[in-house]
């Protein structure tokens, strides 16, 4: 889609939150012409700065501020998460669409008044980047749909990474403020397993390792999912920093970048120079926008794969996918092929498609918030499954699940 | 081991079934000095005869034949499943050692009886060959043992196979009749990761798949392991013969020969000749020891690299281990390292470790009945977990787990 909008009209999209996850979506913005970057809002002074420059639009100290602007037709949320909820209601209140960052939100309360905020406001709500966005997912998807290969039996995922290794504020390292890795890095593999299963999960049973006494959350899990299809999915995930999955994925990294098996143990090299939370923190603010770490991200031409979220086998009746970072593998009865997908021109274009189409053709997206909250309630599933050692039910007591097969 | 033996006193064994079991053994029998095949029995004349050509030793129609010859000091029951606690039971009444193939036996109280018989007689019970043999996984347990890496916190181990596509008998596809993944791969996944864990299960909690319905037995299971210690594991198997795992293992397959990835959907393939499932089972039995296709296993020399049960990564608190075919991958805080193994010089031969020692020295073995009854009950457990959609706790009952953690 983003080659078409050479003299479409153009997105006018407001930033609120200058930081890391805005550091993430930067490439897109600035490949995909169909979005324009109209003002952003940040509590540092430097990131602030850095912004009016580099876009010659306003930078403001409030929400509100940028909110009120009537240049903006949508807003970018991407402040830490603890946050979400209240910049979507002040995003509703003055009639601007929502992207909001994964996770959603912190609780199931929060989404449900998100959702509905944007409802009676009228506008979009779209939960996201969240890597079920990203291309080889959405294809296989459709392959699953075309009905060659039968029903979805079983799902695997596995991402070994170095997560709880980077650099972190001290509420990313705290499960009750939202960090660790089921609320981080679930939120993600969750979302593309229930894309790929297609179906409503019922139950889940996980188990959660937290291990290193001093990143005190999750740092690893592991979980079965079951859906109403009869499909079910295990998905673990470990996030400290030693076997690395993306060697089963050709070695290209989560977004999309060569990635070499030598730089093994970098994340773990950097931690060690910091002495406090203070300074961890400081080290990464210096990374993101504005810092004085900061690298602009790379161009799109750079990115020479799809991003990816780890290894992942779908199992059909009559045969297995394997979406990698440009290509799907197809295992079917009698041959195994490789389906190249075309190379990405823009990275995560696949979330301007959404906020595109949600703002000029009135579409509602597919990672809408009603998706989104469905998958923070399988991540607190997972958090209380562990925690109670036993299976958590989904959708019990609660109007949910019933929309969740019909998402497209 | 096997080198040294160059002079000393010969294990005298007979074979209780010349069917595929045997036939992977085999190349074992070849090549290790320590032991000598001094007679078998079979209910096949064309395998009868095949022996005492191959062998010149006597090949008799009942096992009974078998046990009373005084030329005897072990018997290896490779008799079908169903049959593994009455073989044993009159193995130990001729007070004979045993080596019985996995899975042990279909219930607990079979094995139960199997422990007492042997135990009654004085004679040493060994269940295997199981992949927990393997010199990788040895290797990769003395490693953890070590101390270096801290406690073990999380197991993943997964195995994408053609299970079970490859020729059957019928009963091996009902599970009633102990068929299916669980009964005869999760056997080996399940020991595999208890070795690993070092510790008791505690609970289980499994989802198995059984899609096809001309084979209607479980041909994939997902799984997660509590263990005393505090470490879980997390076990996925496929065995419908797309996706192939060995792909992640370097292409060594598991019987640790060179594979082709472009040998793909060969199990399929020589399953469409067939009509019936007589015809199948013929198929089977022609492929097996004294069958019109069989072929004599390759010499030792052939073999490249161990045997394994596809990829698994142990994660500790201080570092990674991946048992590979060949080596161990050690996963540092600061370097990732390739700990090559000593090339196999015998297949197996791990297990006649085991066995010489428990008959020369009489050495408990570490695949004792207790040990593999502890297996079986996990392998019934994630049966039931599914079936039952609940955790299953272990030894719950019964006076059992007491001894897992200190079988070595």
């Amino acid at each position: 889609m983003a080659r078409q909008a050479e003299f479409a009209p153009r997105l006018r999209l407001g930033i609120v939150g200058l930081g890391r996850a805005f550091t993430l979506m930067l490439p897109t913005f600035l490949a995909d012409r169909r979005v324009q970057l109209v003002g952003a809002c940040d509590p540092r002074e430097q990131a602030r700065s850095q912004f009016e420059q580099d876009f010659d639009a306003p930078a403001f100290e409030t929400i509100e501020a940028l909110a009120a602007d009537s240049n903006v037709d949508a807003l970018y949320i991407a402040s830490p998460h603890q946050f979400h909820a209240e910049h979507t209601r002040i995003a509703a209140a003055y009639r601007k669409h929502v992207l909001v960052e994964k996770p959603m939100a912190l609780s199931l309360d929060e989404c449900d008044q998100m959702i509905a905020d944007c409802a009676e406001a009228g506008v979009k709500l779209i939960v996201g980047h969240c890597h079920s966005f990203d291309a080889p997912y959405l294809r296989t998807r459709e392959l699953i749909g075309s009905g060659e290969f039968g029903a979805v039996k079983m799902i695997h995922a596995l991402n070994y990474t170095d997560y709880l290794l980077r650099p972190r504020r001290p509420e990313e390292l705290s499960t009750a403020e939202g960090g660790g890795a089921v609320f981080s890095q679930a939120a993600h593999q969750v979302d593309v397993v229930r894309l790929l299963a297609g179906s409503c999960a019922t139950r889940v049973r996980a188990a959660v390792g937290n291990w290193d006494p001093a990143r005190p959350t999750e740092g690893a899990y592991t979980a079965t999912l079951w859906f109403e299809n009869g499909a079910f999915a295990s998905i673990t995930y470990n996030g400290y920093g030693h076997f690395d999955s993306d060697e089963w994925m050709d070695w290209v990294g989560e977004m999309g970048q060569a990635k070499s098996p030598d730089a093994y143990g970098g994340a773990r090299r950097l931690l060690q120079q910091v002495q406090s939370a203070d300074e961890e923190a400081r080290l990464k603010a210096e990374g993101t926008y504005g810092g004085k770490r900061y690298i602009a991200p790379a161009t799109a031409d750079t990115a020479t794969a799809f991003q990816h979220f780890g290894p992942i086998i779908v199992s059909c009746e009559g045969g297995d996918l394997k979406p990698m970072a440009d290509a799907v593998m197809i295992y079917r009865p009698h041959s195994r092929d490789r389906l190249m997908l075309e190379r990405p021109t823009v990275p995560r274009s696949e979330v301007i498609d959404e906020l595109y189409l949600a703002h000029f053709y009135g579409i509602t997206p597919l990672h809408n918030g009603k998706w989104a909250r469905d998958t923070l309630e399988i991540c607190l599933a997972m958090l209380r499954s562990s925690e109670e050692q036993r299976d958590v039910r989904l959708g019990v007591n609660v109007e949910v699940n019933q929309s969740c097969e019909n998402q497209s």
